[in-house]
């Protein structure tokens, strides 16, 4: 046995060391974005309180507001503090974090810097209910996306899975709450207007968008739970509500006291969606965890099995396994070379060859599951470019660049993220050539070095 | 000026630091992809001076094969302690490294360990050329895919361009390599039988194809070198021998000395390659190394400003420019609410906001052309999976998985890869649907949180 051999066995363990370094980083992002979803719940009623205060120039919703704000409050505190001791404590500073994640948590807390002073405007009537909703949006919509980046890094097929369900759950719960803020603007105005008509429309269609979504990655029980939320008292009052809205005429008087009643209808609802998303995080802890102690003990299992090789003398020497393993091609033309495999006939379970055959195949697996269960967010990520791209090129509003990309998608029968990939290569195609990515056609090259 | 503010400045250059490791990690990266690209190499002319050893039972190439083997093991000792000092030392085992690049390291040292005990059957002549050549091209496909894996998670457009344009090359030289290998057995046994002629036409395109993807991604001196490398006078010469070749009968005799005129002229070719190859890597380092320094700069920048800023009392308040900036749209229905920002009427660029607000763009930037750069690497994936998904449900071998694949495109008139996506859809769909990934469309969601 030479030094040489101990290279490879030190690199098969400190692989799966970096599994469990990887998963145990995940653990940590879930718990963040526990955090993040409990945040985002408490904003989400301040948001709808402050709309009901503010249109009725502070005769409703006046004391809730204000313990709104502490139950805000302490769950900002419970969310700073898990920050500050995952990502600003020393001895953490060698761990390298994801860049788009802090720079995404920097937003947000500089949003949540901003509340404070947001709050005092809108307890003086400083500030009108859309300018307050729409802050308070961005301010979401910035939470989300770390839920969204912690995704995106997520290492595990497992837990991408849940983290996919839940950010999906998290967006319809959104666009929920931002239903019953301008529900609740219609109302304690005593009218809804086209506009208002339209856009309330547009957030049940997202709604029901991201459920759908939701539901292809949930699994049993959490689909049992959505649907017995659909079918609940509140759900139901709640699509009356929504019908009576339907028919009002643009402008039609209605009694202010609605707004109470359907803030408290909207709220049982997306207090329920509330118990849902903690069902997901739980779901989420369980599963990252159980991942770090399942690859702790595969690493247990390795430096057994090495020892066991250690103490066999005639496992000890390198056998010719790898360079005669049909099974793994050569970078052009492996072929099965069976004659040659006895030149040492000892067996593979036990070598050092078939504890690192047995990696590669482990890696494979998680990286195909994996990179299946990510197409819903690299999708996500070009339909986010091709609007932007048309919001610049197009000077068009988000909604309009929007719209326009759903409507052609309808028009040309093809799917919302297919009209998203033209978009961007029809930009991609007018700029200067200097590197030209989006004709890459694969060469056959890929055709083996794929251990 | 609260705690909390502190927060959002703290990880604002937690994320600024979080790059400059990414890209010192990348760096590190780069330079063990140069020790690899010398390995190969040296490894490849190994290779084709072993055939024609074994071939011409010694008569040829005996002394010229020992010094190559001395040269391949200094680069090989070379790849070793760049390893060890990049993933065994002490104080690096805080920084959590990928898992299937550390695996594939494994796989490649445990080949090295191998090729030890192969040159002692060739040595004796215990194993045929063909055989011999397949352990070699197993052992190299192995360290290329260490280099791809290298590009995979490489964290900056320039870079990542570059390690695919690298990448791509190595492979076309490995093309040539092998061609060189298979031809020397050829001329060295006197004859080329039908299966040898087929294989060599398989290894011509497969080289156009690889040079091809390069040409896409090399800047202009590349390009420029690569067409001196094609118009070179070796490159003429095998060029003709080439023909000669084609125009051999099945089995026709042809004099076995021609085998040291092919090899010194492949060799000639593939060493002028080797030459690109090392511009290629240098630009590597240099980019690498430079975007090191460019990213320190800027975070010392980020130092400066916040403490200019701090200087400045009014700046030092937090102001609503987050929560009401128009071009930073909430989850749906960002407005732009002109009247508003008007309620603190401070620049932008001398903000706290304003540093994230730029920090923001270059990730997005930087995101987007690395999604675009990294199309090939996720496309060259899906092709490999697909031809493992044939492989093993139609138990056909690599090639001819390949060739089906190859075939089909053209019948169909689609590109290899859009045929590789209809394998793996297809396999998906038939697994019991637990996770249903495929058909997974994408929501509103994306509709905004895109920070």
């Amino acid at each position: 046995m030479t030094d040489h051999q101990e290279d490879a066995e030190k690199f098969l363990l400190a692989a799966k060391r970096a599994e469990i370094q990887t998963l145990e980083h995940l653990a940590g992002s879930c718990e963040l974005v526990i955090r993040v979803s409990d945040l985002v719940h408490q904003l989400q009623r301040e948001r709808g309180m402050s709309n009901i205060y503010l249109v009725s120039a502070g005769d409703h919703f006046r004391e809730q507001r204000s313990s709104q704000i502490q139950n805000c409050l302490s769950s900002e505190g419970r969310f700073r503090h898990v920050l500050r001791e995952r990502y600003l404590k020393d001895g953490h500073s060698e761990r390298v974090h994801n860049m788009r994640l802090l720079n995404c948590i920097a937003y947000s807390l500089h949003g949540l810097d901003e509340l404070r002073i947001l709050r005092d405007h809108i307890a003086a009537f400083e500030i009108s209910a859309l300018e307050s909703t729409d802050a308070y949006c961005r301010l979401i919509a910035g939470l989300l996306s770390v839920v969204l980046e912690a995704a995106d890094v997520a290492d595990d097929p497992e837990v991408t899975r849940i983290l996919v369900a839940l950010f999906n759950f998290m967006q319809a719960k959104e666009f929920s709450g931002q239903e019953r803020a301008w529900g609740a603007i219609g109302f304690a105005g005593s009218r809804f207007d086209e506009s208002l008509h339209e856009r309330i429309r547009q957030l049940q269609v997202c709604q029901r968008q991201s459920v759908d979504v939701f539901l292809e990655y949930a699994g049993e029980t959490d689909t049992a739970q959505w649907k017995s939320i659909e079918q609940s008292q509140p759900s139901r009052d709640l699509q009356r509500l929504r019908e009576v809205i339907a028919g009002l005429k643009d402008g039609e008087p209605i009694a202010a006291e609605i707004s109470e009643v359907w803030y408290q209808l909207a709220s049982a609802r997306i207090d329920a969606m509330h118990g849902l998303e903690d069902a997901l995080t739980e779901q989420l802890l369980k599963v990252s965890r159980k991942r770090v102690s399942g690859a702790q003990s595969e690493l247990g299992q390795h430096y057994a099995q090495l020892q066991r090789m250690k103490s066999m003398d005639w496992n000890r020497l390198p056998t010719l396994a790898v360079l005669f393993d049909p099974q793994l091609p050569g970078l052009y033309g492996g072929r099965a070379s069976a004659g040659v495999s006895t030149l040492h006939g000892q067996p593979l379970a036990h070598s050092l060859y078939g504890l690192i055959r047995s990696q590669v195949e482990h890696i494979q697996r998680v990286s195909a599951e994996l990179e299946e269960t990510r197409k819903t967010l690299v999708e996500r990520k070009l339909v986010a470019r091709a609007k932007g791209l048309l919001m610049k090129s197009l000077r068009m509003s988000e909604d309009d660049a929007y719209r326009t990309m759903q409507q052609r998608a309808m028009d040309m029968n093809l799917k919302l993220v297919d009209i998203a990939q033209r978009i961007v290569d029809a930009s991609v195609e007018k700029r200067p050539a200097s590197v030209k990515t989006t004709s890459a056609t694969v060469t056959d090259g890929e055709h083996g070095a794929n251990i």
